[in-house]
């Protein structure tokens, strides 16, 4: 936890506020803090501070707030990803999130298991706890889009098209023959398949709605590797 | 598991291989393979090719394989990680196996907890299996080299800069004025922190060492997000 992300409920009057559970636990056994410590801390979808601790108990920390500082510039970037497995789930939320991405986008592929769209880890506050988490690790405060697609055809069909105005758009497609580009100069979308790619009729229809199939070289990179790199090949 | 890995032992003949376990239950349930079919197999650090499934039981496979191409060009980056948590170790040995690098250094540092020395998941043979699982995924034969070093100043006053010698020598390092570059035009040697990152005296014996300590911006990303990303932007 690089950065302590407030919400409005935690606050007790404008410059104060009163923290419980694992934020206190973290503040007490990592950072291994005591009153009058400075820590940093910013709002959720505001600007980032300092906080100064002014209690601290066993169940609860109060903290003296003020923000100066914009949030990182967020990455123009929106996340197409086939779903992955709920375990490569969890940390791919909190992996895109401390890239920056603001907007993230999960769809269904023939090769997605359809249990995986069960999963409890995408009810809305299970993703929200791994975008927290995301935000807290790289010192961020904007909290991302996630849209759930579960149905391939309409999203590419009647969505994509909207979505891929104005941008560049990657296909993450490994034996394409395009490789992939460095420093895009406008946003992108970035599109990438589930392990085991899409399915031809997949690729043919992101292709026809406007992606450029791209390859990262002549090496298949897991999921949750390719979209760091691809991220940071293109930014 | 994208290529099948094939040993010296898995040969009864020079074009024939027995294979048991783990290979088996992938071919039969996730290739869910019959005999007659192709699979993409490699030689261990030698050539990548094809094989002709002969005999398909419940506990061994026999294929017939024929080998014709190199496999991918080896990624020039030296990584040197501080070593992480056991449950991140096993991740980061697969990935970075994914993209590539063959020379990995996993060192100690103020920050990394002694206990993680400890674990069973740095064995050789559990070292080897997640190595063997990079490869399998990202279709490529040749095994990277682990150095275990468990002595910070020794590593970095009398092996790093034999290492560093006829290399760019970048620090990752968050809060780094320089940036990190994009297709270094020379081999590579990274060297990547711990959670909560090195303490300044390890800094400063890295700087000292040869390296220049480079960011990939405001965010601080985990250490399994900043590698691939500060690969992807080197390469």
């Amino acid at each position: 936890m690089n950065l302590i992300l407030l919400f409005p409920d935690d606050f007790i009057d404008e410059n104060r506020v009163r923290l419980h559970g694992r934020r206190v636990d973290h503040i007490r056994q990592i950072h291994r803090a005591s009153e009058g410590d400075e820590l940093r801390v910013g709002a959720a979808n505001g600007k980032i501070g300092t906080g100064t601790i002014l209690l601290l108990s066993r169940d609860s920390v109060e903290v003296a707030v003020s923000f100066a500082q914009d949030p990182p510039e967020p990455v123009p970037i929106t996340l197409i990803a086939a779903l992955p497995r709920p375990k490569i789930l969890r940390r791919i939320l909190r992996s895109v999130t401390a890239l920056g991405i603001k907007k993230i986008v999960l769809l269904n592929s023939a090769r997605v298991e359809k249990s995986y769209w069960q999963t409890p880890f995408l009810t809305e506050h299970a993703i929200r706890e791994q975008l927290v988490l995301g935000l807290e690790q790289s010192r961020d405060t904007i909290l991302p889009e996630v849209a759930l697609r579960p149905l391939f055809k309409p999203f590419v069909e009647d969505d994509l098209p909207f979505l891929l105005r104005g941008t560049a758009a990657f296909l993450a497609h490994p034996g394409a023959p395009g490789s992939c580009p460095r420093e895009a100069d406008k946003p992108i979308t970035l599109v990438i398949g589930p392990e085991g790619g899409f399915i031809p009729y997949e690729v043919d229809k992101l292709i026809a709605a406007g992606c450029e199939p791209v390859s990262m070289g002549a090496r298949i990179l897991p999921v949750e590797t390719a979209i760091p790199a691809l991220v940071a090949r293109l930014l």
